[in-house]
C-alpha cells in the first residue's frame, strides 16, 4: 500500500500520477513500460498517466501523488492507503482500434467511448487516436451518433413553459464578428428566448464572452441565468458553468492543440452543445473567406449540408447563413473596441460599423422568422425596426443590468502606434489570421483594452503614410511585440 | 523572464513545463489553450507541455519548472532567466496533418517528420496523431521512406572488416522462445559475427535480455560490444545504451500504450534497428497461432512480404521463418527458468526442452546458410553438429565470460504452488497470453526468480489432480495475486 498525496499540480484535463523511482512498495518499471497505472481503494479506481518523481519531497518513496483532478475524481482523503494494479485500458477502446482498422461505429458504441471519455478514462494520447481515426474517415450516421453520445453524457437544460428556445452560433475565424451582441438583444426585444451562452478566446483575440465581459458580469450560475432569461428574455453569459456536453470540452483539449478541423467534428461539437443547452430553433453563421475557416462556397455547402442533415435528426429546427468572411467585421479588434462597436450599433450611431450593423440584422431576422407570427421574408425589416427604434438598446441595457456589472472597468489600451500605408493605392484585402495573431501579441483578450482599430477596410482608398490601423497595447513588452509583428507583415493588402 | 527550475520529475519521453498559476510574468491563460509553451533564451529553445502548479515550494510565481528530460535538453543551468512565446508547432506537423486527410508521404516528408519527432518537437498527442493516421493507411512505399528516415535520425554501427553480419528478430509474443540465446552461440562457433543486441521485457514476463542477465551481465556499451564481437563472434547484450533508431523509441512510448500494432509500423521498427546496427543478413521469425500476435498463415504471409520488400530495398539479405506460435516453447517462462531451458539445451542435457532445441537449429541452420560456404540444405545439419559436439557450449561460456558475471545472482522463486488439471485427458491448448500474464502477476521479469514452470505441453495425457504448472515466486503479494489469476482461468486447457 501506498499513502495518497495531493499534489498542487493541474496536469490540465489528464490524470497523472506521480510515483518515486525508489517507491518501497512497487517496481516502478513494471508500469512504465504501460505509461499508466490503476490506483485503487475500497472500491473506488482511477487510471492515471505515470510519471516518475526523483525528489522525496515532492512524493516520498512510500507515496503516491495525483495531480489536481485525479485526486478529486478519486475521492479519497489525502493521507489514504491505496494500492497500484496494472492498468486495464477502457474497454470501449477496442472499439477505437476497430474504427482505426477501419469500421464505421454504432451509436452504442460511440455512447460507449463517449462515457469513457467524460469518465476521464482516456488519456490524451488515446483521445488523439480516436480523434484522428474519426478524421480519416466519419459515416454521417456515426456524426449523428457521437452528437447524440455527447449530449447523453452531460447536463441538459430545459425551459418549462418557454416554447421555443432560439439560439445563433458562428464558427469563428473572423475577427471583431461580435454580432451576438447585437442579435440577443433585438431577438429578446421581439420576446423570442434567446439564452446566449459564449465561450472565451482561445486562439483569437476576443470572445463573446470577453467582450460582454466589458459590459456586465458574464460568470453567472446556471440558475441564476435561466430566471434571468426568463425576465429579460436573452443573455450574453460566458458558458464555462453549465456543464453542457463535457465530453467535447475533453476532445476539443486535445484536438485544438492539434489543430485537426473536421466538418464532422464541428458539427458534432456544435450541436451537442446547443441541443444540451435546451435550443429548439439555431442559426448557424458560417463566413467565408481566403483567410476564413472556411475557405470556398463548396466547402460551406457540404459543411452546411451536414449541419442541415445532423440537426434534423436531432430534432432542432435548424439554418444556416452563409456570411461574407473576406475581411474582419467592423473596426475594432479586441474586447474593449469589439464593445465599442457593438454599443455604436446598438445606440444608432451614426459612426458605428454599418457591416456589423447590416450582418446583425440579417442574422437576427432570420432567426425571428423562426417566430409563426412573423411573416416569411419579414425578419429582417422586424429586426431593423427594432434596432432603430431603440428597442434593442434597451433590452441590451436591462440585460447588461440583471447579469450586473463587470468584474473590472476595462479601458483602452494607452499605448498607441499607427500602421501606415507603404503606398497610394485601394486596400484590396485584410489578412484576418494575421491581424488577429497581431491583436492578440498586443494583449488581447486578457489585456481587454489592446488590440487593433481598423481605420481602413477593404475597397478604401488610401494615401502613402496614412494610417490603415492603430495597434493599442497597454505594456511596452505587447507593444514591441506586436509592431514588431506588423513591421514583419501588417496583414493589409494595398494596390496602386 | 522567469527563472528556470529543475524539477526532478521524469515525465517520460515528453517535455513538460510547469508553471505557478499566479506567474508574475504571463498570463497562464494564454497558453492554455494550446496546451503547450516554448521557453527561450541564448538561442536556446524548448517546446514543451504545459502543467500548472499551485504550490509555490514546486514552482515559485516567478519561475518555470521543466521536468526532466526537457531541462536537459533545453542544456542551460538551474536559474537562467527564460522567457515564453507562444508555442510555434513543429512544421512538420502540417504533414501528418495531410496525412490525415488522405495524402501519401514522400521520403522527405517522412524524414522532415521524423527528424522532429527525433528532436522531442512531437507532443505525445501529436505522434499519437502520426501513428493513428500511419495505421489508418500507409503505402509500401510509406513504410520504406519511414524505415529510411528512422535509420537516419540515429546512429549506425559500422564493424569494419567484418563483411557479414548476421541478425536475428523474432516478433515475439511467445512465453519461453529464447532460441536468441541458442542460435547466437551456434553462429558465432560457426564463426559468422552475430551480434546480438535485446529488448527488456515490457509487457512480457521475459525478454532475452533480462533472461541473458541471469548468466551475465548485458549492461555493455557500444565499443565494448563491438571490441567482443571480434573476440567471440557473438554476443547477447541489451539494446538499450547503443542510440539506434532512437525516433523509433519514441514511436513505441506511444504506440504501446496505445496497442496499435500495425504490420508497416512493426517492420519499420525492426528493419530501421537492424539496420543501425550495421546487420547485413537477417532472419526474422514470425510465430503463429491463436494466442500469438499473429494468429492465422494468411496474416503470416502478408507480413512475411512486407519485411521482404522492405528488406530488398534497404540491401539487406531478409529471410523470414514462420514457426509454430500455438503454445509456450521449453518449459520454463520467467528469466531463471528461461535460462535454465536454455543451458540444459546447450549442454545436451537429455532432459531439456526438446521443442526449444529443435526451433533453435532450424532458425540457426537458415542463418549459417547466409554463409557461402555453407552448402543450400546443409545448414540445420551443421547447427545440429555445432550443438551437439559443445562447440556451441564452449562459445556462450566464451560470450559469458567477456560479457562478465550478472550483476546480481538470481535464484528460482522458493514460493512455489502447483496448478492441478481439473480432469482427466489430454491437454488440448496453453494460452500464450494468459500463462504469460500469471508469470507476470508472479512477478517476472523483475523478479528474475519468478514465473511459470510447465510440466505438461499440447498433447501430454494427464490425470486429475495432476500439477499442469509450478508458479514461483518470492513474495507472498505477487505469489497471492498470480494464483487468483490461474483459479480464474489457468490457461490449459484439458479434453477428455
Amino acid at each position: 500500500m501506498l499513502t495518497l498525496r495531493h499534489l498542487a499540480i493541474d496536469t490540465v484535463r489528464e490524470n497523472v500520477a506521480f510515483l518515486n523511482r525508489r517507491c518501497t512498495r512497487y517496481h516502478v518499471e513494471d508500469f512504465l513500460g504501460l505509461g499508466r497505472v490503476e490506483v485503487r481503494n475500497d472500491g473506488r479506481s482511477l487510471l492515471a498517466v505515470l510519471n516518475i518523481v526523483d525528489d522525496p519531497a515532492i512524493v516520498a518513496p512510500d507515496e503516491i501523488g495525483l495531480s489536481d483532478p485525479a485526486f478529486g475524481q478519486l475521492g479519497l482523503a489525502a493521507g489514504s492507503a491505496v494500492h497500484l494494479v496494472p492498468p486495464t485500458p477502457p474497454e470501449s477502446f477496442e472499439l477505437v482500434r476497430a474504427k482505426v482498422g477501419g469500421a464505421a461505429l454504432t451509436d452504442e458504441q460511440l455512447a460507449a467511448i463517449i462515457r469513457d471519455v467524460t469518465d476521464q478514462r482516456y488519456s490524451k494520447i488515446e483521445i488523439a487516436a480516436f480523434l484522428i481515426a474519426c478524421a480519416s474517415f466519419m459515416t454521417t450516421a456515426e456524426v449523428l451518433g457521437l452528437t447524440r453520445a455527447m449530449i447523453a453524457a452531460g447536463t441538459r437544460l430545459h425551459w418549462e413553459g418557454l416554447g421555443t428556445i432560439a439560439d445563433k452560433h458562428c464558427i469563428g475565424g473572423i475577427p471583431g464578428n461580435r454580432t451576438s451582441m447585437i442579435v440577443v438583444p433585438i431577438v429578446a426585444a421581439h420576446g423570442l428566448p434567446i439564452p446566449k451562452t459564449s465561450s472565451r478566446a482561445i486562439t483569437s483575440p476576443a470572445g463573446t464572452a470577453d467582450t460582454m465581459e466589458v459590459l456586465a458580469n458574464v460568470d453567472v450560475p446556471m440558475e441564476r441565468m435561466q430566471a434571468l432569461v426568463r425576465e429579460a428574455k436573452g443573455c450574453l453569459v460566458w458558458g464555462g458553468h453549465v456543464r453542457l456536453s463535457p465530453a467535447d470540452d475533453i476532445l476539443i483539449s486535445v484536438e485544438r492543440p492539434l489543430a485537426i478541423d473536421t466538418r464532422e467534428q464541428l458539427v458534432a461539437s456544435i450541436l451537442s452543445k446547443k441541443v444540451a443547452a435546451g435550443s429548439t430553433h439555431l442559426l448557424i453563421d458560417i463566413p467565408v473567406g481566403p483567410s476564413a475557416k472556411i475557405r470556398s462556397a463548396g466547402d460551406a455547402v457540404r459543411l452546411r449540408k451536414l449541419f442541415e442533415h445532423v440537426g434534423d435528426r436531432l430534432g432542432l429546427t435548424l439554418e444556416v447563413a452563409i456570411t461574407d468572411g473576406s475581411q474582419p467585421v467592423g473596426r475594432g479588434i479586441g474586447p474593449v473596441l469589439e464593445a465599442r462597436d457593438v454599443m455604436a450599433v446598438l445606440r444608432n450611431d451614426p459612426a458605428g460599423p454599418a457591416d456589423l450593423k447590416e450582418r446583425a440584422l440579417l442574422l437576427a431576422g432570420r432567426i425571428l422568422e423562426f417566430d409563426p407570427a412573423v411573416r416569411g421574408g419579414s425578419g429582417n425589416r422586424r429586426a431593423r425596426d427594432l434596432l432603430e427604434s431603440g428597442a434593442a438598446l434597451a433590452s441590451m441595457e436591462r440585460i447588461i443590468a440583471l447579469q450586473g456589472p463587470p468584474p473590472a472597468v476595462a479601458t483602452l489600451g494607452s499605448l498607441v502606434a499607427e500602421i501606415a500605408s507603404p503606398a497610394d493605392g485601394i486596400v484590396s484585402s485584410l489578412d484576418c489570421y494575421r491581424l488577429a495573431r497581431i491583436a492578440r501579441l498586443a494583449g488581447a483578450p486578457t489585456d481587454k483594452g489592446a488590440g487593433i482599430d481598423l481605420l481602413r477596410k477593404v475597397g478604401d482608398p488610401v494615401r502613402r503614410g496614412e494610417p490603415l490601423y492603430r495597434i493599442h497595447a497597454s505594456t511596452n513588452a505587447d507593444f514591441t511585440f506586436a509592431q514588431a509583428h506588423a513591421a514583419d507583415d501588417n496583414g493589409v493588402r494595398v494596390v496602386g
